[in-house]
């Protein structure tokens, strides 16, 4: 691992990174997710539910091993990053459990240097592994990153195509539990997946706000080291003046707000993409809703997929007035709307009413 | 659970109402409870002082029992209230240990709208539950809760009576295991229970200021969702134009300061009654006294209790200044003065000299 | 422990206090110790990597080991302690894993009245134990402590010698197990004890800021309750006008940000001393270098011994602006220059080549 991280200059495609810092997970990272993120789902904070459920005990939450794997891959990829630019087929393919231990390997698959000449674009794959070297998590992504010497131009300009959605075969061969019996009144939701409406838009209706300690634990939980999360002497000299809030918060605060009108997910199956549309700073309030896009039946009497979009937004109640995802520049162009900082398009695994009870 | 939570118009009573939510605790929540209240009391903190107290191992603190069972409450009862107006005969009836999975059930025992026609008191009673269906904790609660449609009066005008304090019978039958010997050299302490005397008045000499990421990551932990403590979005708009601090994080913190000065206590009993007086926000400073009401015996030979009175204020410091509890305003009416923010009536139980090494 | 804490005259040498609140450590504290500094460290985060280097699983860090012995010390030493003056001869004696109570002890050693009377410095040695009674750590350090009664002068002018340094015995009989083999791809690091050359200087490049919920959590969670901390109420009358934070909190911040640039370390062995030479307040940046001052073979072939330096400045980057260590005062002496905050001298243990697979 070089000292202050890879350039661009240093990461053209066709390297296997084998990303350093295996981390053992336990009660105490289940316990700040939750003091962190406001999570209440009971699949990752009740052994009883998660037993019910299949598992041996409560896994833990998708998204922290998602942090956790991405956080391995910081010091390698993204150290030097202004910016992550996407996510695609994104597969969580084994549940994690209190003692397993993750690690991390990133291929760089592609890049290109953007026009200003100072910047360029990595596209990488990362697989997560455990102590058993199972897979349990896979995604591709791509990243702004800066140019060690930026008055030398590169001739990187080979970028691939990224998959439009995580593989359908993924989700045939889901590494989930038979569920045997639903019990609704552990998670307060009526809704199963046969209620859900393609087109539906569902409201959250609380709000959080950010506060830099708590953005700040965050990300050092997941070991995730980028500077501009946390060094505000750099900072001030930067455009927005402020340390940003990792991206990767945010998608977690927004799935815990959730929980309010997305009923009785029991589970994240997939991403096919995201953005982190805008960024987010101490102080602002998050809100969010979700657009059902699909109902996807995945061959089981027991358990359906969701496609759904996931939109945050800062600083306005989408429960209280309308708010656009998109708005129309003086240049004609379309871009997302300044207050919306995610979109998110995913896929929730959710009960049949065959199982509840 | 309705999205948005319930309001007036939907507690009436005599329902019983199953809180989700199920939640398994564990040494992560311990870790977070002492970081984020400074509890120092070793019954809580070291498994070689609980097995010396009879216990397998450390249990969890009782307000930490408290707050997850309350927490899980809020969802129906208290997420459209502006605040919770006091306790009656609250009991701790067995401990908690991590691994231990809690859940709640509340019903509903009155209503009664008030004058202005906008809110109404709700009456409730709670009952906590571990894995094994055994009560963990029961207690009463009265909660202004907002009504849905202020321009439609109800006629519920049913206030039940809370009990004037919790049952002495409570107090022998407690479920403590029997204490061999204290060795007071693990407290620091050296008051044991026929040392406190009727009257006397405890000093606290330490202050804690709370801060936003605190009170915040403490309320998400218990998995209390009411929005006046997170969204600042809509608190600006409000009469105090900022969050306000979970009432709860005020009694563990005034708790915690008072292992300086209340010595050798190995548990909470019971509550007779509390108030939250006055609302506290971050950036306040919190002090505590404690003031002796009574000496009760239980029956045993190793442990007694004490009716103990707790008091918090902000931003004075009582050890330096004479504060008043109540204050007398312009219209003839008293009142808690504007820095008390918690009156708690509790019962705490303390060794007698008899198992002292 | 007196209520309030001792003053200076409380403290005369002689005295062997056995410290109170025994405390348990567990997987939660390990999660928090990450969250608040950053740590990523494999040999505290892994127990896959921490059982290559012979442990049975991941030990908690060296640093919060100290801060936990350390935060048993406070009531009864420092707790109206103006700050902690040095620290000699500390070394870490035995692992501490997950399940360990650890307690401390504390013997007085000195004390000498200050030229202005109202303050002095009482000089002691702290040692730490687990629940079999087994020595895990010990430290001398010396503190200003205020007195009881400024105006009554005491002939106390009594200080002992320091040690200069840990003992080298020490080093010849750590209680480290034997390193089979060393996969660097863990830590990311390529430098081996050989490696690294007495005269260099390592570059960290990352910065952190800190907030007050941080360093508060931190020292509480240490069960550390000096009130300089945590009492805005009280600060805002003194000299800063602002909470001070903990000088351990600073050391551990600045060790995790030299995980950059000082490659392989795996345990602490000992400190020779150190300064908290400047305080550090909420909002400061912290940035850190290590000089390596020694080589030091420790007759082992797996393993040896770095005698380093590590200086902590403030709101300044190392990395970007030469910074003096002292600097000369119109006075004519010469001190650490306002934004160093610390400088201490330690002994860290790194692997041989040897053992590099």
């Amino acid at each position: 691992m070089k000292l202050g991280g890879n350039f661009f200059e240093d990461l053209g495609p066709g390297q296997l990174l084998r990303n350093p810092v295996p981390r053992t997970l336990g009660e105490g990272d289940r316990s700040l997710y939750i003091a962190l993120t406001g999570d209440r789902n009971p699949r990752n904070c009740s052994d009883e539910f998660a037993r019910s459920l299949g598992f041996e005990r409560a896994p833990l939450h998708d998204l922290l091993v998602f942090h956790i794997v991405f956080g391995r891959t910081v010091g390698e990829i993204s150290l030097n990053s202004p910016g992550n630019l996407g996510y695609a087929d994104l597969r969580f393919l084994r549940p994690v459990f209190p003692g397993d231990t993750l690690r991390a390997e990133t291929e760089t698959l592609g890049w290109r240097e953007t026009s200003k000449g100072d910047t360029g674009v990595v596209w990488v794959r990362t697989t997560g592994f455990n102590q058993r070297d199972e897979h349990v998590l896979q995604f591709y992504r791509w990243v702004m990153v800066n140019k060690r010497d930026p008055g030398t131009p590169t001739v990187a300009d080979d970028a691939p195509e990224m998959p439009a959605e995580a593989g359908r075969a993924h989700l045939a061969h889901l590494p989930y539990p038979r569920i045997a019996r639903f019990d609704a009144s552990a998670t307060g939701g009526s809704a199963f997946w046969e209620d859900y409406e393609p087109g539906e838009r569902l409201a959250h209706p609380q709000g959080m706000t950010i506060e830099e300690a708590e953005h700040q634990m965050a990300t050092r939980l997941y070991q995730h080291t980028a500077r501009v999360h946390f060094n505000q002497h750099q900072q001030q000299a930067s455009r927005h003046g402020r340390r940003i809030v990792y991206g990767g918060h945010i998608i977690s605060v927004a799935h815990a707000l959730s929980f309010d009108g997305l009923e009785n997910v029991v589970g994240m199956a997939a991403w096919n993409g995201g953005s982190h549309t805008n960024p987010t700073f101490a102080g602002d309030t998050l809100f969010a809703w979700t657009d059902v896009l699909e109902r996807i039946d995945i061959g089981r009497d027991d358990l359906g997929a969701l496609r759904l979009r996931l939109v945050a937004v800062k600083n306005a109640d989408p429960s209280k007035e309308a708010l656009p995802l998109k708005v129309t520049g003086e240049d004609g162009r379309e871009r997302y709307a300044p207050n919306v900082v995610l979109d998110l398009d995913y896929i929730a695994l959710i009960p049949k009413r065959a199982v509840a009870v």
